[in-house]
């Protein structure tokens, strides 16, 4: 690459100012930017040594080097052996370091910052092969039906003669298997109620930007699943906690205010809540559907978790009790058997449902045929109700020894549920303890864990537990070694 | 359902205005909306009859049924036999009339407004069987690989062991024969340069939210691919069209006052442009690239069609001259081989490859595993080779079928380019015809075209015929028929 110019030619005459909030490196890297972004430092320009630099500037060499690190991070700079510091790119890289679009502000602030920045570091950890995982919401792999999905796939593959786009809703054959299988849960929905969606997620995010009001108060139960939470702020939605007792959320505690001022929504996962375990009782799912009826709140209902059921009761969806359309149902494919698929499903109006499909089109022309061809074959089979009925009795086994050794090693220091159903036990600790500094030990203990407040509206006390990764040979020693990192906490 | 309230309870006391721009009917829906909900007409209320609404209102009966068939397409009223009209939700089907939020607003309005209709209308008509379609600018069924792709899909079948989230960049094994086959052409990156998407309007879509102020110009061919100019828009960029000649865009049209104020950034489909087939020189994409460099100027390359060429020469992407991370790259396989496995690649510099991956876990955790193994099994096969070279064959025969049938039907009506590459022939008819009358005429005998104007920024006489999806024995046949509906407006 040719050198275009010669520091000595850069005539830099600014300084950072010393007395403003922003920090000296932050200002640093703004006038870097603004500089090259301006081509007065074209692609090739060499900077002065750090050392002159930092003379130049009047600040410490190591702030110098703190900005030319973030910026080389973004590949706006380079360092060249026996050249010294060089600038490398002036578009795409220069607006890394920028908040620049809606996307971007969202990623870098609001009140899930924090929460968002834990969750991340546990997803990127999740990729290590070394850790245990009580933090991963996701089914075991070897619990992963190998051989069933396999025969399903083959015989999928075997009708596959193109593979193009599908109508704007999915795969015909897939809706109507969905549908029948809906009509199990007393929802009496058909092909055309139903939108399949590229997981739960992206229903959730049409549902935001299509439907929703910039502004919008959407309430949540507290704590609740912290990736739903992300897609109602990033479209601009106004998220308020609703308190959970063991009969499901305490819908009556919206404010009334909202109602005339902010045409709210309710967004809950009514049966084996994430991440509490709760399963609202029959009797609050009637009384929170009459509630929302008569001050016209529309509800969303997530029913990712619905079918890991770890006893006989038959809970029906919220959605079964609505003849008007107050109900969004949202499916997956991900929590029972993998989310690899990438599939999900909105359930709601015809109407509805054909102008999300508007949206989803444009967004992404559809989800994967191969995933829906290989699902549709996956679902009609009966051999599909049988894995279900052997993976619920496999996870109870999980539960039940994850709830022994709660027993054993737990009850001088917290307290917890159990869970009939869902992957989670919600372990609430006796006193305040300094969980992120947990977090750090476990993880150098080789145990992942969850900290409950990256799934709260405030600080709680809380770890969520999830029984289904772990192999069952790990659980007890697991929490045998997390209970004495969380003892010292107590002496 | 309950009958809550009886009309003769409803006391509407108000009248639309006659005196103002808005439609009556479109006042009367308001007035309906407002009342239900407030509330003061909940679920279950019946309305007047229509002829005693249309006497409270002062307005014609059909004004009246408007408003109501408008309604009640939306789910909000539903005509009762015996008993007129109810209410029949107040909640989400209430919010389909209003452009409430950025997405509805970007749906109902805009610039491409009539050319998202025009476009939405032939999308809906090719899922009819009964047309020759020389609209569709996909592969014929009968082009499908079937055998190789089902032995393909089979092979990739037997290695699931389990169907997880896959690392954020996408599948490694995927992203690596990519980076291998990218090399082919000259662009030198490895798998940390590339993000799978959920196909190539997906990653649009990223780099918009992710890496664009809201107001920033986006420079496109003028004609464009539609589906890129909607994303762009709805993402709030300000588009502006830029002028082809046989040797590519003409970039130096842009306009300097934009590149101080608004840090433009410039969209292309270098190579067998998606609608007129051209291919930029070699020559013009230094020039474009050493003008973008001079200038600060982003490239977003889109390189769809790249692989269909029917001839010997290789024209490398621009990408291979970009040092600098100026351009972003996209692929997809969505034109080379089946739209149906949903699946695309981002190709830039690491830091915003990872910068966008960081987002499109946020929107949808990741594109379908099942359809990135799948594929990664089929580009690592030599067959896959074998297939292009096959295709790329049968499509310069189709493009042969079209062109002898153009100059044997249309030598007085229009001229075209011979592609060398890409599935469009771009016809541009001698005079001005009413091409919307032109549509509909040869939609009834059972032709589907492609307006030109709806890939521009204004009207022009042009239209995009497709010669890749149409069964060869047709194209002679469908073009007769089209030559004469288009001759009577010559005569």
């Amino acid at each position: 690459m040719e050198l275009k110019n010669n520091y000595k030619k850069l005539n830099i005459d600014w300084i950072p100012q010393k007395n403003i909030n922003e920090p000296l490196y932050k200002q640093i890297i703004k006038y870097f930017n603004m500089k090259i972004a301006s081509g007065d430092w074209p692609v090739g320009t060499v900077l002065p040594s750090q050392r002159d630099l930092a003379e130049i500037f009047q600040v410490n060499r190591s702030t110098v080097t703190t900005a030319i690190d973030e910026l080389s991070s973004y590949g706006v700079l380079e360092g060249i052996v026996g050249k010294g510091t060089m600038v490398k790119s002036n578009t795409w890289s220069l607006m890394l370091p920028q908040n620049i679009s809606n996307w971007g502000n969202y990623i870098q602030s609001g009140t899930f910052k924090e929460n968002n920045h834990i969750i991340q570091t546990i997803k990127s950890m999740e990729e290590e092969k070394k850790f245990r995982k009580i933090s991963i919401g996701e089914l075991s792999p070897s619990l992963f039906p190998k051989n069933f999905i396999q025969n399903s796939m083959h015989k999928a593959v075997n009708t596959i003669d193109n593979l193009g786009y599908l109508e704007s809703l999915g795969l015909y054959e897939l809706r109507e298997i969905i549908a029948q299988r809906l009509r199990r849960k007393n929802i009496d929905v058909g092909p055309k109620n139903i939108l399949i969606t590229s997981g739960s997620l992206q229903g959730l995010q049409l549902i935001s930007i299509c439907m929703l009001k910039a502004g919008t108060v959407v309430y949540t139960e507290s704590p609740s699943y912290l990736g739903s939470l992300q897609v109602f702020q990033s479209a601009g939605m106004n998220l308020k906690g609703l308190s959970l007792d063991s009969d499901g959320v305490q819908y009556w505690n919206m404010d009334r205010k909202d109602f005339l001022e902010n045409s709210p929504v309710l967004y809950t996962i009514p049966t084996n809540q994430n991440p509490t375990g709760t399963i609202m009782t029959p009797q609050r799912r009637q009384d929170l559907y009459d509630f929302c009826m008569e001050n016209r709140i529309p509800i969303i209902e997530d029913d990712a978790y619905g079918d890991l059921s770890y006893n006989d009761d038959i809970i029906y969806p919220i959605k079964s009790l609505d003849e008007n359309g107050l109900v969004i149902y949202l499916g997956t494919i991900s929590k029972i058997l993998a989310p690899g698929f990438r599939i999900g499903w909105i359930v709601g109006a015809e109407s509805v449902i054909s102008r999300l499909a508007d949206a989803k089109m444009q967004v992404d022309y559809g989800a994967s045929s191969l995933s829906q061809i290989a699902l549709a074959e996956i679902l009609s089979s009966t051999k599909y109700d049988d894995y279900i009925a052997d993976l619920n009795e496999k996870l109870a086994i999980k539960r039940n020894l994850m709830l022994a050794s709660l027993e054993k090693y737990f009850k001088d220091y917290a307290t917890w549920n159990t869970p009939q159903g869902g992957l989670f036990i919600w372990l609430e600790l006796n006193k305040n303890i300094p969980i992120e500094k947990l977090f750090k030990e476990a993880a150098e203990h080789d145990i992942l864990l969850n900290p409950g407040y990256a799934y709260d509206y405030e600080k709680n006390r809380c770890i969520r537990l999830s029984f289904s990764y772990i192999e069952n040979h790990l659980i007890d020693e697991t929490l045998l070694s997390l209970s004495k990192l969380i003892a010292k906490y107590f002496m």
